[in-house]
């Protein structure tokens, strides 16, 4: 109720500040007998994790990931998967200066109007250090999805005005991760990169958007109603900090269009018997349900509230007071956002995917 | 569980199909004391109702009201409130071709993937017919909002290619109830009907965007991480029949945006104490959180799939046939959504209003 | 989360007033593809019903149940199942009396308390007629468990001072619906009845034990820790009016054994590979998952607090004043409590057996 | 939904086995501006911990709790309060032989039936340690009720055939805490230990009984219908180790009274303007909802299935065979259980208080 935990099923909670001791979580209702898959939760963290390339914040965090309980002799148990990840390069100080005032655009104000308090240490909780738990669920998931035929990936397809406009199905996707802005357009993600070191010489930032395919979905997952997997989904992704927009299939292009392109035919498939669609602008998901086509969705995410710039605010007593940003951060988030757009896609698949088993006598 | 609930304090359970012998609802969790409005119940389901003008669909439904419950002598109790509304103009005959096609981009494929067997009159439960329950459970949270001082109004800003582009705090939107497209620019909106009209005459349906604002929203509404107001706004929305996006504030725009422009600077209020910011690409949530701004968002419609045109499907055998659209649809969906918007958003910020209030000691 | 709503997955929802326009539910979660059973609906209805013997109360209440949803050619098609029962022997009037005084050990005062204004008529939202939708949602529940070879049968073992000792293995359980107060020995029945009449010719009540067993049961059936097997029937069995206790299995004389006499040995069973246990002082629940033996527990009602004598109490200004009993009240409530433990049962059930579908991969 | 948690506003999620590397939890919607005690959970620990006197088990636990998150400057924050509790004194190897045989009225067949695996050391998660979680848990709610007003309070009155027969309110309940067991009369209380004793030698183990009392309790607590908050505590009660029965108030009893005995009067208060009972057979519970009078309760606990005795059971394979318990094990839970009561009640109370909040416009 707290909103730290996510899934009906498969679900996670998260704890920890960036600055406290550590981080941490529970993955509760994954199914036992899977065999855990440690390598890919070290994978996923790399991918995630700060200084891995000259574009993103070169701040040092842990990501050692410690997991306390649910796996026995390297298999889930079907308990709960408890884990954390101790925070080591906290430098507390960094912050102190920011105790009274609020940083634009950042969660000091509103967390203060919550609570009455604030931890005011690097966000504390409204630290992206919190979607490191985030993708260590997201592998657990991963885990599970695989062993049911299915695939979860994400890549970058626009930062600021550069815009990789190919169709995905005609791209090769495991170039994304070739690349440090992880676009599996080679050339555009040179020009993505260049604009991202411009923008951190200018002391500022910029913001991007992350696309996403799931591939191998059976047909028939999801709620009807409110918890739609398209609703469900989206909820997801604009839970992760900095998002600020999401469209599934044709998205908001769907607004100029009319139904007689929009419509996505039924045809015959490849195998007998097969049902498929000859086009996708539902993006795999039709009256909250998938079809069994790709789920494709889109996700856009604002620059980085924090800039090396000098900026006007008030104190928390309400005065005007000029401020300069701090701390080590990315000029742009979506290079280490997309194994958290894969890792907040997997969860709710997985859930989605447990919900289905009760759906008939 | 199953999805036909939505909310955690004040909270909506939906039931009913399009043609069955009534569809209906429970309110849970809303607070005792409130002074009930019937009238307003009334007046918002005019405003979703089919045959309200030329440009919406002729159906006629029945849109009378029955309150069963949780209201005594005026006053909630605090008990759930039932309500049903019954169907009337059923013509399930209109559907008899369809019980063995599945109509493109229709929920008919996927609901018998999901369940093994399909209620194919109308949609069954995939109607939209099932929003009336919306717009019922959406009149009582803005009964308690209202209450709080918080307005909730929602508009059409495009359908196809006719976009309404200036900016809502610009405009009288009260204007958008003069018209019906519901748009508050008159002239924006003559091309808007005339479009559909257009749109209609082709056997055909366009999507649109609807905008929405919140005003008077305290600071301090939302969770942090999964449950940020941002991300349960989003899902209400997408979890509405033909919605592809959603976006809040800036949107997709912020994508090609940098920080030092984007950032929303704090300056003092009017009155003496009070925080305001300069500008509001954050759409009145930050870090998850309301900040007392305007909560403003948009939502994408795609076309409506039923279009009197003749088109290609299959069988539930998978054989290819050709189909012919019928029934009585609605050319363009967003006049009619406006009030399920709301009703969304309503119900959305009431229950975050009910969390505000556990979260100090 | 305001309390009308059980189960996780199986899930059901009332609402309704015993003076209101009609009391009502809704059964969200029940698998698609399920044979409904109007009969069974009917059968269990009068079960519970007022005026059925001479020992319960002549109230006169409509019984008749109208589903309005979530059934179509006969079958449950995965959406909600919506139903309302019209309140039509409402004597408001026997209330009046009531609006000013809180009536001894009922719900008057805290209602007030709660929610600062109280509907008297019949005791509103706690009257027992809201046990008429559990009685309903029992019965789909009943349906599902029927398909997988589940029964559900209470009785009644205690009335006042009159005890059923003997063992349920060693009774014929089917005899308890041949007599009024449903204990299977006739001769103990007889002297229930007696006791039960004579207190009400004394304008008093009377308390009671219902006893029940689940039969078929598959080993695994319910979630370690917090949501237990047992846990959540007995949180299931407590939500019903007048119980003041549950116990499981040996139950509170658990207490005075030693491990040595209470432990269930395992041995194996009848077929090739069954393993059962020589006794069941577990009651079919071990580390809160069923075993596979027989789910027996026990709960304890209270007298009925409406007696037809008269008692000092309080005005809603504190002030003391004498009060006499109105209305038409059953003399002890098992007898029509039969039915709504087994439905209660049947319901913890359902949602557990589905709940068991997502433990393993 | 896999039931490692409880609470709906307040609410606790836990993890770990016995013999992993730690167990731990997360307490989720902790109100912020909590002065956080360390030592209250120190001495709640201290309580429960093995080792503590002649009359429970021996075994060696570390105790000692990390808080890894939530708390700021000695105040929780409304975040999430993460905390883990390493293993150390973990025999694997007394539990070898127990990995392909199921001890009696253990959880080992139950949970292989559930799963398809287990973690046969020393009961995995069905493990009594997994109750410390709940005292961490249980600690931080007594934080908030203290703020309230409220204490919380538990002690032994039944340890096998030795009864404390005193009503709870011509006691020092405070001499509860002086003696081993945990009874407030030290002379029952001395037979108790000598009954313990006796049954440690013969290899045996004995059951008991807790009662507990909350007092300060405001009215209006607990929703009507479903989540009563007797039901709710009842559930609490029930997911605790060993325990197979719960009764409030008059409990079991009021079976055999008549309703001219059993309600409670209401009379005027101390205070002018307060309704008081002259009795308290409702356990201060009226209608679900808490009536302001103290809640007592009473919860039966089996003897604990480990004994140091021959006995009989099966292999997985469903082979007779003879085993011997191992291990440490309590004689006779109820000692330890104390605190572990306590703290269920201190959860689902600080739960329903915050509830509250949200009952009234």
């Amino acid at each position: 109720m707290a909103g730290n935990s996510i899934g009906q099923i498969f679900r996670l909670t998260t704890f920890g500040e960036s600055h406290g001791a550590a981080i941490g979580g529970v993955v509760d209702g994954c199914p036992a007998g899977l065999t855990f898959d440690f390598e890919l939760v070290r994978a996923e963290m790399q991918r995630r994790r700060p200084g891995q390339s000259r574009i993103v914040t070169q701040r040092k965090e842990s990501d050692e990931v410690e997991f306390l309980s649910g796996i026995f002799e390297g298999k889930t148990t079907g308990a709960p998967i408890g884990f954390i990840i101790r925070n080591t390069d906290a430098r507390s100080s960094d912050y102190d200066v920011f105790r009274d005032i609020y940083r634009p655009s950042h969660a000091d104000f509103t967390y203060e109007k919550r609570y009455g308090l604030r931890d005011h240490r690097g966000g504390g909780r409204s630290s992206a250090r919190e979607t490191a738990c985030r993708v260590v669920g997201g592998a657990i998931a991963k885990m599970f999805l695989k062993q049911q035929g299915i695939t979860v990936q994400a890549w970058v397809c626009q930062v600021g005005n550069i815009v990789l406009k190919t169709d995905y199905s005609r791209m090769n996707l495991s170039l994304a991760e070739t690349n440090a802005v992880r676009c599996p357009d080679p050339v555009v993600a040179a020009e993505m990169i260049q604009l991202i070191e411009q923008t951190r010489k200018n002391g500022d930032t910029v913001g991007g958007i992350i696309a996403s395919v799931a591939t191998g979905i059976p047909a028939g997952l999801g709620e009807p109603v409110f918890d739609r997997l398209n609703a469900d989904i989206g909820k997801a992704m604009l839970s992760i900090n900095a998002v600020k927009g999401f469209e599934l299939g044709s998205g908001f292009g769907a607004a100029s269009m009319f139904g007689s392109a929009h419509n996505d035919a039924f045809v015959p498939g490849q195998h007998s018997g097969d049902i498929e669609t000859s086009s996708n602008n539902s993006g795999g998901i039709q009256g909250g349900i998938s079809n069994g086509q790709d789920i494709y969705f889109r996700v856009a995410f604002k620059p980085v509230a924090t800039i090396i710039q000098k900026q006007m605010t008030v104190t928390r007593q309400g005065k005007p007071v000029e401020m300069m940003g701090r701390g080590r951060h990315d000029p742009c988030v979506v290079p280490r956002a997309v194994p958290v757009v894969e890792a907040m896609s997997a969860l709710t698949i997985a859930d989605h995917l447990l919900r289905f088993r009760a759906a008939r006598a």
